[in-house]
């Protein structure tokens, strides 16, 4: 084995920055669902299976940060909560979509 | 909003299916680090930065079983034991690469 083809660590660095931000089990999910439209709160909640009221406040929340989804709240009675994918969050549709269509042909 | 427009639950379970597989931390790394070539077990270790020993065995036996990447021992003093990615799991290069360049473009 060549040890002058290992790449540099920073390159694996750059990587696990990445999918800190959207390589959690529940990131993907949550673009994958803003995709079509943006979506109140418990909208994500119910069409997102398996996923828990905190955790996906805690998804939410970090892809906010990370200047995935705008957040957008309404002063109804009881209050309303809408997110929406950025412009920056909309350019991961393409890779999704090939992640999926991955899925389809090579999983069950 | 329109109901009609939400999808229905089963493609969120088919995403699901693949993030469980491919969607952890550490196994798109994992799969990046065996993209120009096979990789003892050791190796892996050095070049994926944060991952344990313990963790790196358990992602490699999981991608193992969904025949993403083989595992190959030799029968050396200690023994090696040697990684590479399937057809399979050489199908996702692109992906991986597209979604490194997204995060080279936004994050930061």
């Amino acid at each position: 084995m060549n040890k002058e083809k290992i790449e540099k660590p920073e390159n694996k660095c750059e990587l696990q920055k990445i999918l800190d931000i959207i390589g959690g089990k529940w990131s993907m999910s949550i673009i994958y669902a803003l995709i079509p439209e943006k979506r109140r709160f418990k909208e994500l909640e119910r069409i997102i299976p398996g996923i828990s009221t905190r955790m996906l406040v805690k998804e939410l929340k970090n892809m906010e940060e990370n200047g995935i989804v705008t957040r957008t709240a309404f002063a109804t009675v009881p209050p309303t909560v809408e997110y929406n994918l950025t412009a920056k969050g909309k350019k991961l549709d393409p890779i999704i979509n090939d992640l999926y269509q991955w899925g389809l042909e090579y999983i069950n």
